[in-house]
């Protein structure tokens, strides 16, 4: 599943590193990326990825096996991409900001040939997950390794630093290096692994093929107009796929990428100011810290939705007319539904090369109105998680991508999220899902925080529990008032079984990895009995 | 080949079956189709195609069997198009203006199973073939046959009558039948067949899948900004790519089709002002036809580039923004290149999808400026030719796409159409294609039509002939004196091997199928000694 089945090229495939071909045939001295001092036009950047490419290739990079990029934001990221689509090879970029823990699990489980890693910033972090790394590596029986004959790659991988100037550094292999021409690839093959999906605790490696990731950004320059005339600050990491599938949009339509190795307001407003940037990942608090350098740069490059308070009069407003992205996953190599400017609707419309689907239990689609699990069929989906048999054919039954997430079909058509599956409690014949419950609990004004589990119940199999923080602006009721209320509250938001037969007041919920931590609420109120894989 | 290969459902499955789910549930009272006095909004057409689905279910159209449409432009073609792609079937719209003869050749070579035919105009062509065919199907023994197990087909296939109001006919069938709910069925599975390529006097069908038909489709929204408030009158017919790529990219977008049965100027003005229609497909001969019925008709919801005297005050015209289609075939679903106002450049640039290249007959690139096989890469190439094996499997050598055609790559990297490629001759080891020599010979002035053919020669392999009718309008000079300026012409424009040692001129060239009949060329002048296929 992780690798392309041996084949002679067809004449269907086409995939990024044609896109790159093209791109330096039609457009030779356009500007490809900017990055800190160095500038590649799209002919240099064919030139360089194929100088790569002959490296990784001569390190052992195979067809189908995965080249770590332990860095950040950086131009070299986007040519190990370019020549792992050449190579038919898998690039993962690695969240560099996890611990050394949480490093050394990804490279024990991505096994990779090849890592491409920086010195810069994280050298010390990469070091000691790597020293971990080979020790693990040389005493371990793993049993949950799908491809036993390639044991002992991650401890045999080969290491590039790429930020190293010296005769073994980046650099001078690309220097020194005999491109060969480029083959076709199979474009259904994995070019892309994001770890995502900590469903146990752990990440899992989601992988996406050539034809996944253009179909998304096939899908970007349509609904959201990328055009070659963009340039984008890539001012999001590019181990997510919020940064990089308008990254790799950008690159697909012609347009110029620049990149920011880390999110500072000054160089990210200087990056702007200097390459006339038309566009940049930006979040709120970005936007209010660059408001707050008070007009010392020139951001009138930058069009943009409008923003925070003094953020309209920086930058160039456009108004009304864009699509906005809704509901999407790494899994699905970014998003699957848009909001449509001239046709409003409650939720979002799936983009042109995608169906979408509000499955129950047993994979049978649910009527309007009522909630079940978000299910995708198209191109964009993902060809499995790298390692995970089981989980895989878990994501993939009935024929769908089962997203992991609660949604529901509105009475216009569109697709609505609810909230993330996790535990279903089980009344009855009854599904409760406790997301859409929870969200009931918090449109009341008595309510702060609010997390539903399930009870054992010698009748109905469970009854719902509400665990509900009491928002502190209102006015004190006796919390049997408040329960009895907010129960009454749930009964006329949701079907009768649906809502809670108890409710038990805290001052705050337990929270592990940035969520409720469900099972410590199980663990204090008795909750069990949840069905299926729960 | 022809025929998906049976499997479990893929969560990659996205196909036109699809397209019109999600349109049903969006988009369901809007209009997708006007065809007479019948109009289906996008839930209506789906429950009709859920419900001809059964129909032919029923009647055995099986999984890849073939599906004719024996029929002028109606909205029960589009019908059967949706159904056979949530069959899994081929749907063959066949061209109604051939002769008996040339429909007795495809519904023989077709082996269709269920036939949808049409009495109006063309019930007695059409009558007249299947009797032929019934009696050829019961006799012969056809040694092309792939599929040995569906000897007969033809023969027993299932005539519909769609214009039959009695309760034989097609609306009668609808209404009686169980629909039942659509299955996922593989894109990458034919689902058109188109009869083209007639390179022997006889055409081949080509097998286009849904993938090819979605990324061509995906490709015009992108490319030809082709929306959902496109209103487009499908005036030329739907047996040919030209057309139909455009109805199914309106359909794709959730457009409105309205359809026309054939090119009467009266009856289309009629439509575009009763319809408002958006976009038609004209040729200029119409559109002086049009003109020339003196704003009798209010034609201004036609949005078109600026036309022949008098279009322009009669439509909206559009100027300088839009793309313009470039290079294509039948065997591309459509378009592979196009002209971008932004960037003008001599020759097209390939879509967002496709890579383009020009190959020598070794299926080496050739260099910038030189002539060669102009080939294709990408999803929108076809699955073959039916029963074709050995003709698909010399147009797919190297893995690419042959199209059959020479075109040249511009310094600027865009590609030009240089002419069908036909007969290449053989000087010593160099390559000339004629329709090079011939392109250099109509740019002189003395010039009216022009062919090249090559000449047996015992040394060189071949020598190269031009065969010339001299333009009336130039003063006459020498035969000799013309030949000699024609070769230093040539000599001027092209390769010294390229141009021709002899000049013929003849008062005309003889003609077949419309173009040059250059077997006659060879007969009467002794061409010869030709390479490879000939």
């Amino acid at each position: 599943m992780s690798t392309a089945p041996p084949g002679p090229p067809g004449p269907h495939w086409f995939g990024l590193g044609d896109v790159l071909t093209e791109h330096a045939r039609t457009r030779p001295d356009d500007t490809a990326v900017v990055c800190g001092t160095h500038r590649s036009s799209w002919s240099e950047l064919d030139r360089r990825v194929c100088a790569l490419a002959a490296v990784l290739a001569s390190r052992g990079l195979a067809p189908g096996e995965r080249l770590l990029w332990l860095g950040q934001n950086c131009h070299r990221l986007l040519e190990a991409l370019f020549a792992a689509a050449r190579l038919g090879a898998v690039l993962c970029p690695v969240n560099w900001r996890q611990s050394v823990d949480e490093l050394r699990f990804v490279l024990t489980d991505a096994e990779p040939s090849v890592v491409l890693w920086q010195a810069v910033e994280i050298g010390e972090a990469v070091a000691a997950a790597r020293v971990d790394t080979a020790r693990v590596d040389t005493s371990r029986v793993d049993t949950t390794r799908v491809d036993t004959a390639r044991v002992g790659t991650v401890g045999s991988a080969h290491w590039i630093q790429h930020d190293d100037p010296g005769p073994d550094g980046y650099e001078a292999l690309l220097a020194a290096a005999q491109p060969v021409a480029a083959a076709p690839v199979d474009p259904a093959g994995p070019v892309l692994m994001l770890y995502t999906a900590a469903f146990n605790g752990r990440p899992n490696g989601a992988l996406l093929s050539q034809t996944a990731l253009l179909s998304q950004t096939t899908t970007l320059l349509l609904l959201e107009g990328v055009g070659a005339d963009e340039v984008f600050l890539n001012s999001g990491p590019l181990f997510h796929i919020g940064t990089l599938r308008r990254t790799l949009a950008v690159a697909h339509a012609g347009g110029r990428n620049v990149m920011l190795r880390r999110v500072e307001p000054e160089l990210l407003a200087e990056l702007v100011q200097a390459q006339r940037c038309t566009s940049a990942f930006l979040q709120r608090p970005t936007m209010e810290q660059l408001v707050a350098l008070g007009g010392r740069y020139d951001l009138s490059s930058l069009r943009t939705p409008p923003g925070p308070p003094g953020w309209d009069e920086l930058v160039t407003v456009q108004r009304g007319a864009r699509v906005r992205s809704g509901y999407g996953q790494t899994e699905l190599a970014g998003v699957v539904t848009f909001s449509m400017p001239e046709r409003p609707t409650v939720g979002g419309l799936p983009g042109p090369l995608a169906t979408v689907e509000v499955l129950d239990p047993a994979g049978v689609p649910v009527g309007v109105g009522e909630v079940g699990e978000l299910a995708v069929r198209g191109p964009m989906v993902m060809n499995g998680y790298h390692r995970r048999p089981e989980l895989t054919a878990a994501k993939r039954r009935h024929g769908w991508h089962h997203t992991g997430d609660l949604g529901r079909r509105e009475p216009d058509g569109s697709l609505s999220f609810v909230g993330p599956l996790r535990k279903m409690i089980k009344s009855a014949a009854e599904n409760v899902y406790p997301a859409e419950v929870e969200a009931s609990l918090r449109r009341h004004s008595g309510v702060a925080k609010a997390a539903v589990i399930g009870l054992p119940d010698a009748t109905w199999g469970q009854r719902v529990l509400a665990v509900v923080v009491p928002a502190a602006t209102t006015a004190d009721p006796e919390p049997t008032t408040l329960a009895e209320q907010l129960i009454e509250h749930c009964r006329r938001e949701l079907a009768g079984y649906k809502r809670p037969r108890l409710v038990e007041f805290v001052d705050a919920l337990p929270t592990r990895d940035g969520g409720t931590d469900y099972d410590a609420l199980d663990a204090r109120f008795g909750g069990g009995g949840y069905p299926g894989t729960g």
